[in-house]
């Protein structure tokens, strides 16, 4: 990234727009901080304002031209009207959306209600069980995201609900479908995540959501769950049966 | 109803909780005012504060004992969180939300948006096309509400896009398999719904939450569009587009 910036193959005012989710491993930065410091090794992050490009977007679904809305959110220094129309066409709704922190946090940490939910599906349950998982997952996420700095409401947009709907009722997702082939039991997850050829992000997600609940006091009870069910050997029915039988609440609290 | 509260088959005290969704079709009224009306007709108002039970709960799954988790929320007169806790099972989760208006009306108008669904779906839309059309159509729902005095965050619950999520993935539901039904173009909406033996509730509601969106002033796109396909013989496929079409815009205005 420095290199191609400093190469000068980017012109001084054109954006880095990112369209991939997720947070740097070890740091937990979100990957538009991690470009920020990029462009700033590189003498030029004045020139460059960055974005992301987020929310319900399968690729292959996008290229057959199934409609699709998805949310660009950028730094100040840009004219992100401007750029939203540039990127839509008929079958591509670009929204704006200024809470970029929000919009990173929710499309990063979905990947753990899928997980969830994939779990539930290998359990055999039924659309209650799913709907429930991910009204309160994207709660409890909701929750954990204000704490960081996001919009509530941005959980509640396209790149939260929206992107989560999209991946749980996908049976090409490889997150929901890693909860479903946990719940099989005839391998560890880990021995799952050393056969993946693919990034399972919700299993690094768990763990980092989780740190972060703890360090600001954020209470996620899915997250944990499905925490203990990949790192700590709980069985998937009774982490569902933990969390069938937590405490009665208000829901709004 | 009346007659049943003045007989005295209900002690005084005990409350009246509905599991019904919808409005009374000619007045628009939430089920629990009308219950409310009746209770005051036979001069026991008093004695029985009223609540509803409502949230992603098919009844074939709760009596599976599939997790199920729903919201109970009722009038000021009653000790809630105790009929939380004897409503609730091992398998049946019951949260309390004090806003019983935004969980009637969030409950009575996800329909609508089952109805949009149904229709991408015989479309032969993906999944990204069904994950917006929840998100965007719970946000459209959720500003409606706001207009009629419910809160936001409801809708974002379990009552709203919770089963709005368990309606729209569910091929059960007779409200997404009537959008479906609708792109078929052999029957007019009308002729189907003649058809039908069961109610198909989006059909009153999208005329309803049409006509309450004017008189406050709220725009409902997709709500809108529904409506047009069921009663103004427009193509589902130019109503796609047209939402497609639309101005682009800033996600949380």
């Amino acid at each position: 990234m420095s290199q191609v910036a400093a190469s000068g193959a980017l012109k001084p005012g054109a954006p880095v727009i990112n369209l991939a989710k997720g947070f740097e491993v070890d740091t937990l930065k979100r990957l538009s901080e991690v470009i920020d410091e990029e462009l700033d090794a590189a003498g030029c992050r004045q020139d460059h304002p960055i974005a992301v490009l987020l929310g319900p977007s399968h690729a292959e679904e996008v290229a057959q031209e199934q409609p699709t809305a998805v949310v660009l959110s950028g730094q100040e220094g840009a004219d992100w009207s401007k750029w939203r129309t540039w990127i839509a066409g008929p079958f591509f709704r670009v929204y704006t959306n200024e809470d970029m922190a929000g919009v990173e946090i929710a499309s990063g940490f979905k990947n753990i209600i899928a997980l969830a939910v994939g779990m539930a599906d290998g359990l055999g349950a039924g659309d209650n069980t799913r709907g429930t998982l991910m009204t309160r997952g994207m709660v409890e996420l909701a929750r954990l995201g204000g704490a960081l700095g996001g919009q509530k409401e941005t959980f509640f947009g396209l790149a939260g609900i929206g992107d989560m709907i999209t991946t749980c009722i996908s049976r090409h997702s490889r997150n929901r479908n890693f909860g479903e082939a946990v719940t099989r039991g005839d391998k560890s997850p880990q021995e799952l995540l050393a056969d993946s050829i693919q990034v399972v992000e919700g299993v690094h997600m768990a763990r980092a959501a989780l740190k972060l609940g703890e360090k600001h006091n954020v209470e996620l009870p899915i997250t944990k769950q499905v925490h203990d069910v990949l790192f700590s050997q709980k069985p998937p029915r009774q982490a569902m049966r933990e969390l069938m039988e937590r405490n009665l609440r208000d829901e709004l609290d």
